[in-house]
Order: C-alpha cells, then sequence, then structure tokens
C-alpha cells in the first residue's frame, strides 16, 4: 500500500459524532499529525506514530505531513470540526502550492467532519436554518477592518452568522467591538447563542438576548451563534428552542 | 422507553458518511418519516414502519413526527446532509410553534450531519477555507428580491458562496440570474465548483472558470460554490486542487 495524506475532521469533540469514514483512515494510519488535543484523540496501536505539535504552528505541520507522504508513509492530519473550516485543510494546500512539484501529485484527501456550528444549531435547534455565513473572528490572519467590513455587510444580508474563535485571551477586544457593532444594527432581541465545548463534558449551552450578551461569554472554545432577525425562541422548560423558519415573507 | 423525536442528517448519500450517534438513533426507532429517497437508505427491519413521502410536504411530514412522538414512538425524521442546513429541522420547529403546547415538552433532538457544501468543498480542496456563506437559491419560499441582494452582499463581503437547491426544473431562471449577477460583479477567473450527488454513484465534480460557467451545469441535486477572491487553484494531473487560504493580507 504506497502512502498518501488525509485531512481528517474529527467533529466537535465526542466519538459518536466521528464518521466512519474517518475512523477508517485513522485505523490504517502510520501517522497521525496534530494540535495536542486531537491527537489525543486518536488511541494508540503498534505501528502509528503521533505528531503532536502546539498551537499555530500550522505550516510546519502541513509540511512534515507532506514529507511524511511523500516517503510512503499513510499520514492522517487531525482537525477538530471539519477540516475544511478555519482548520488544517487550508493550511495544507498553501504547504502544497509553496512546496515540491512532486507534492502535487501525493494521493491528498480531505474527510470532512460535524463543524462546530452546525453541532452547536443542533443542541438548540435549527437557528441556522436559513441563508447564514461563518466568518473566523480571529485577526491573527487578516486585519480587523476585513472582519469588520464582513460582520456589516452580513448584518445588512441578513445572515445567520455563526462566529468562529471569537475571543482569546490574547486578542478579547474583538469580541467585545463585535458586540458594540450588533448594538448599533440590531434590536436588543436579537438571539444569541454561545455554545461551548459542544459534545464534550465540558459543554455549556447559553441562550441570550443580545442585550443581555457579555464579552466574556465566549473564548476559544466557544462558537457563538447570531440569529437573523427573523430568528424565533419557542419557550419552555430548560433551554428554549431556537430556529430561523424557512420562508420569509414578501 | 418513553417516545421522542429525533431530526437526523443522513449526509450526502455514503453510508461511510453518517455518524454513529445517527445510526444508534435509527436502530432505535419505530417510525422512520422524510422524503422518499431518504427513507429509502434506511434498513428494513422488524418493528420499524417507514414514513415516506413526497418533496414539498415538509410542515405534514413534521406533524405527522410530532404526532407520533407525542402518542409515545419513537421517531426518527431523516434528512440528507444535516437537518438544519435547508432541510427538516426548522420545519419541525415550525410545527412545534405553531402545534399544541404539548409538543414542546416532547423529547426532541437534532443530530447533525456532513451538509452537501462541506462534503462537496473536500472533495475539492478546502475552498471554504476561509469567510463564507450558504444562501438557498430556491424562492419557493423568499422572493427572489432577498436573494438577489444577498448574494450581492456576499459578494461584496467577499465571502466564498454555497448555492444550495441553485436550479430545479421549474425555476431554471434563477441561476442564470445568478450566473450573470456575478458576471457583473466578478472577473471571469473568478473559481466556480459545480458538485453533483458528492459521495453517490452519480458523483459529478467540476472546477470552472466563471467564464465557463452555464446554467446547465446546475440540478436539483448539486451544490455550487463559488471561490472569493482570493481563493486559488493548484493545477496538477485529473481534478485540480482548490482552496482558499486563511489569510487576507493588511
Amino acid at each position: 500500500m504506497s502512502g498518501g495524506l488525509v485531512i481528517a475532521g474529527l467533529g466537535p469533540g465526542d466519538d459518536a459524532l466521528v464518521t466512519p469514514e474517518v475512523s477508517a483512515a485513522l485505523e490504517r494510519a502510520t501517522d497521525v499529525i496534530g494540535y495536542i488535543p486531537y491527537v489525543a484523540r486518536v488511541a494508540d496501536r503498534p505501528g502509528l506514530v503521533k505528531h503532536a505539535s502546539d498551537n499555530r504552528v500550522e505550516i510546519d505541520r502541513a509540511q512534515l505531513a507532506l514529507s511524511l507522504a511523500a516517503e510512503g508513509a499513510r499520514v492522517v492530519v487531525v482537525s477538530s470540526g471539519d477540516p475544511g473550516v478555519f482548520a488544517m485543510a487550508s493550511a495544507v494546500f498553501e504547504a502544497v502550492e509553496a512546496g515540491p512539484v512532486a507534492w502535487r501529485a501525493l494521493d491528498i484527501r480531505v474527510l470532512p467532519g460535524i463543524t462546530a456550528m452546525l453541532a452547536a444549531a443542533a443542541r438548540v435547534g435549527a437557528p441556522l436554518g436559513h441563508d447564514f455565513c461563518a466568518i473566523n473572528l480571529s485577526d491573527n490572519l487578516k486585519p480587523w477592518a476585513v472582519i469588520d467590513r464582513r460582520l456589516r455587510l452580513a448584518l445588512e444580508a441578513d445572515f445567520a452568522i455563526a462566529l468562529y474563535n471569537p475571543r482569546s485571551a490574547a486578542r478579547p477586544e474583538g469580541f467585545a467591538r463585535t458586540l458594540e457593532l450588533l448594538r448599533e444594527a440590531c434590536k436588543p432581541e436579537r438571539v444569541m447563542i454561545f455554545a461551548r465545548a459542544v459534545s464534550t463534558p465540558e459543554e455549556d449551552l447559553r441562550v441570550v438576548a443580545l442585550g443581555e450578551a457579555a464579552p466574556g461569554m465566549a473564548d476559544m472554545r466557544t462558537v457563538v451563534l447570531i440569529g437573523s432577525s427573523a430568528t424565533r425562541i419557542i419557550a419552555r422548560d430548560g433551554t428554549p428552542l431556537v430556529y430561523t423558519p424557512r420562508s420569509v415573507p414578501v
């Protein structure tokens, strides 16, 4: 069996959300590469080498994966969620484009996974049940002005919005600015969902009105969903149901 | 065991993309409800009643599911892809909100699935690797003016864009209009992906430049992805790799 590179999504945390396709790829792997907590999710077994690395070294990790695959290893790069949504797949393709031409001939496959916004949405109902967008709130790799502009246009389009990487200790101010922007553009009743560590033992879900939202409700393990103007709440005992109707009235 | 309602995503077609959580729910079900081809994907077994219905009767289907669950059945409503993305979950919650108060107390759970845009993206690389949006191009439930406005704002925000339900026999003109709008706003090199029936035996993938795109390339089994202005193609033998870089230069 010749080498190759699989970029696999492990979903948000619960093994019951890992697709059989991903599980099978992990069983065939000789090498697993990724951020420490994701690599830790893969069971040890004889013949499997685990290469765990710290955050923010995506390109190093991608180059290692491609080098090993080129030497004949069966490499799986693991991401949480879906590897194509603010995760490792783009980093690998950046490395392919910048790397030796031989890397383009490798057998490279991306295996999708359950991305955080869809796992979070499912937990509370169907807040992304109509047109929506996903924005990475980290300004490590793009200027804040781009994020600001996209947020404003997304609100003008009345999309439901999923915010990835909303707030870290190193850059707490972006999410605070986002809340200010939302308060300028939306009514205080606008529905927000703070979904932390969905499907893990640390899961924490909050459905709040924009008027009650506070910056400290989000961290790097949180995905934040913002309803469109049409998003509705169905009150009941416990966490309410939240959904966005399929119809937009004429 | 008391009754309840699960709204489950079967993914795009391949059983290797069905999560173990969804498979387990189907094994426990007394009743499976959904559109004919999705219900057909669930294996027959003693004790399981399959209720298959035609398209465009989502609310009838949701009411049947809720009525059965209220009577104590273990009901699974099946959607393709993810049930919260242009699928059955919103229809069920619309029925809950409009129905008897007792329905709010039911055990209702949404189980996420691999939605078409993420399966399609994975097949060609990582075209949704940066900020993106998803728009349902069907104007059955919303005026075309809303779609047109959202498309224009999405292009202005420079999102990658996924178009669901791009074109049906009954409304072929919407996608033709969309291509015209794209041609006004984007260069002819803008990358497009037509991904039909991903992960099924009928899968058909095309990566084309906007200048070469034609309305007939899409139908109701196609999801169309439109790159952002930054989306790149890596040429190689066979289908090229397509990805959107993680960075936006200052």
